[in-house]
């Protein structure tokens, strides 16, 4: 089986890295020559292109690791090059809007399984690329009405080859609304707390683990962040309103002076939390 | 020299795991009889007992690992019987209000150096000390006007016997506003957070790093942390009053879908954080 894998960068090129490991022969399509180079020279890819008309005749299952609005401009460009009954795959943090505008081609020569592996770092680029980083990880499929079985479940298969852990399939709606209050809402955390610093003091002196934990994300890939704020945004509004009611609960607890309330508060928290382990 | 350990807990077992590896006298002081003897069993300290009176008048240096409301009731009970000369310190979170209350016992026959180790686990209790908790941690001491530099500089030659990385001096002031930020605003967003889930679909099937790394401290001590959020809530309900701002200027870009915007608060995020690395 050739496996094409478009766009590597820090999830592409840990796409790459994992399936390396079986007897696949993978081709990577990158813009960038430099890019192709390092994954040709780590033999993290059999075959490197920038050219994916080239090669996109010979594969069986091409994964689109690409931003949302870069995925659909690379299957406008060049969806009618793919080969006769590919699975195509996408890495999208958001469906509903992908799903909306590449739909049309799932009435076309090949099948699309729409995917989000829950992973990443903050770093970009096929030199972080690690296949820890799917190790034990959630992936969630949000099939379509023209989905067959069988191409779903080999996406399932080739994400558990990767080393995902759960694999979940659920509609895109509900992907989108559970997505954004565990990843777009932790990101808008996270950044609007680092940006609460005055820095009036020296912070770093001052941190321990847990101001680390909550903030290592807000080192954040802006361009593709936004593409995922705005494209789910109608869910990540209603998640932040939310988390601001809950944060006001609090709030409204220690204006109080409300111990038992407080206690309430944390030890409601402590237990949701566990369950999660 | 022989050193006091007030709470075996997680953090003061750790004082006494770390010290134990110079050529000092541990006592172990504990109201639990079976913490007393995991303590003696495992080798952490040389002696234990339930009863401080019987050991004080041989401690040089006495450390108070007790919540803020347990280290003035054992001073209320037992200063009087700590050595001539010793020197006392505390590991409170909150330093004005322990200030306040304990201050009175620098007038007497010994001194007390009030410091704050920033480090813990989501864990309470001797086992889950560990060595590693403080490796390379931040170490804060709140001087106070009686304080001589003898006492001071000796607590910060022992938090850097134990592995503290930055052991750094300011004022109970200061400590209680920097800390509101990095500490006590970053559990109560934790806890507000998952109190956010509402659990429609399993959570756990939809999550990454991000939401594991920033609910992790939602595993909370209520009891601890209740005295906590109360003795700096002036300075805590400042700072979330603060982040909430910053949240909103985040939600403002977002309904307005101000695509600059949105990376301008991206990018200063970034660049703040990077700094603390």
């Amino acid at each position: 089986m050739n496996i094409g894998i478009v766009g590597l960068g820090l999830i592409g090129g840990t796409y790459a890295k994992c399936l390396r490991k079986y007897p696949y022969k993978i081709y990577g399509i990158d813009i960038d020559p430099d890019t192709l180079e390092y994954a040709l020279k780590n033999n993290i890819i059999d075959y490197g292109t920038s050219n994916a008309k080239d090669v996109l005749k010979e594969i069986d299952v091409l994964f689109l690791c690409l931003y949302p609005e870069a995925t659909k401009k690379f299957m406008q460009q060049n969806a009618r090059y793919i080969k006769q009954d590919a699975v195509v795959s996408d890495v999208a943090g958001i469906k509903r809007n992908i799903i909306a505008t590449l739909d049309i081609y799932n009435q076309d020569h090949f099948e699309i399984v729409f995917a989000h592996p829950i992973a990443g770092r903050e770093k970009i680029g096929i030199k972080y690329s690690d296949e820890s980083i799917f190790q034990d990880a959630n992936f969630v499929i949000t099939p379509i009405e023209s989905n067959t079985e069988e191409a779903l479940n080999l996406i399932e298969v080739l994400a558990r080859q990767m080393g995902f852990k759960n694999v979940t399939r659920i509609s895109d709606y509900a992907h989108d609304e559970i997505i954004a209050f565990t990843s777009q809402l932790t990101h808008s955390i996270a950044i609007s707390l680092v940006n609460s610093d005055e820095e009036k003091y020296d912070t770093s002196l001052f941190i321990g683990d847990s101001y680390k934990d909550l903030t290592r994300i807000a080192m954040i890939n802006h361009e593709l962040w936004t593409e995922l704020f705005l494209k789910n945004r109608d869910n990540l509004l209603k998640k932040i309103k939310l988390f601001e009611k809950n944060l006001d609960i609090l709030k409204d607890a220690l204006e109080t002076k409300d111990v038992p309330k407080l206690h309430q508060i944390m030890q409601s928290a402590t237990n949701k939390r566990e369950k999660l382990k």
